[in-house]
């Protein structure tokens, strides 16, 4: 039996339910150490310090622990595990350019939404807790919102038709498998709804090519997306 | 004699320098396209369009054309060349642990750095062009600026140290051989100079680091910021 790899999570954290279904779906051996990143600031210092000493340095989720090898960064937490492990090809293909095509959009992905919706996630928090909310509060908010609907636009328009081509139509992101890239970008689609954003809203490809990832993915979709969709019920009957 | 690969590039931005550093040390066959993208802007919507259909739909660089195949993103880019072509190992060692360092500290830098600094450099240049410079917009860069400061700590406080660890003192950030994280963050380290901040200021580990690899990257590394040192330097006058 191999070591299971050791898995901190938080659930709210996108990269962390896409690492979360893959680790499922591909049954490489885990060890899941839920780490609450929220509870983490209001616990203080001492959980501060002891995670930054033992799991990463910048007390981010994901982390894994790998026999010792410790790494973060979701992106690169998948790629490390689809070398190491035995998982199916199909996930992060070996084609030179298959590979390329997805890791030209994940560094879009990164350069783009992953920054823009967590700042979103986090600005819209803050602003709630704030006792003077005032109208340079709201019209950030507001310029915030249209930024992501922008990005949102731009994964409708630029990169979804890549899979909708209507000569060699794609049933995923990069070709008729799924791969890495789905799983990242659903649970990145996903994220706006923290704050009360239907990504899905007026985008049918955006649509068409979810609900494709999510019955691929049962059960494991709804298990990594279960508590999150409780606050996004909450997000949404707010706004 | 294969076919040379098509590079569009301006040499303002960090990943184009990069990559005409790359090329050149490798000697990968390479035909250089500049493309000026302030330029681009200016002369208005016919080049834009036909940049747009013929280079890439996002219309930045770097950008690359190899025999047919477009592809975008810096970093994608770099590592499609370099299991794609002649280039010694050590650029992007193919050992799973290495490799998993190189890409956990480049999803680092897209979503911290990369972002800011290239956004801090658009804000200031965006904000002297105003005809009414006001306290909002003073306030609004003093914020960036101090953002900008922060990441340039983290590196040289958490990343430079991997390297600068007494027990095993590396020559660059992943081991004694210089690798595509080298070059990238050489590059993106020179980029706030462009808004007169001095990102060696204070930091000795990150200036130890950068000498290393300007005279192992010598002449290229002049080649690529000759004209950016141009303008940096009227920057710097400047503050």
């Amino acid at each position: 039996m191999p070591t299971p790899v050791k898995f901190y999570y938080d659930l709210l954290s996108q990269h962390s339910r896409a690492l979360y279904m893959f680790f499922e779906a591909t049954k490489i051996p885990y060890e899941p150490i839920p780490v609450s990143t929220q509870q983490k600031e209001y616990e203080g210092k001492q959980v501060k310090s002891e995670y930054k000493e033992y799991v990463n340095r910048f007390q981010q989720v994901p982390m894994i622990n790998d026999a010792g090898f410790k790494l973060s960064e979701g992106v690169t937490i998948l790629k490390y595990l689809a070398r190491e492990k035995l998982v199916p090809e199909h996930w992060y293909p070996r084609d030179s350019k298959l590979r390329a095509r997805i890791d030209e959009f994940l560094e879009w992905q990164n350069n783009n939404s992953h920054t823009l919706f967590n700042k979103f996630v986090q600005e819209k928090f803050e602003n709630s807790t704030k006792i003077h909310q005032n109208a340079e509060n709201d019209l950030k908010l507001k310029e915030y919102k249209k930024l992501v609907e922008n990005t949102l636009d731009v994964l409708e328009n630029e990169w979804m038709q890549l899979s909708k081509d209507e000569e060699k139509a794609h049933k995923f992101m990069i070709g008729d498998k799924i791969t890495i890239a789905d799983i990242l970008t659903a649970c990145e689609v996903e994220q706006p709804k923290l704050v009360g954003v239907d990504p899905l809203d007026g985008r049918p490809k955006l649509t068409h090519w979810l609900e494709q990832v999510k019955s691929t993915m049962r059960p494991y979709y709804d298990e990594a997306h279960h508590d999150f969709y409780k606050i996004t019920e909450q997000a949404s009957a707010k706004n």
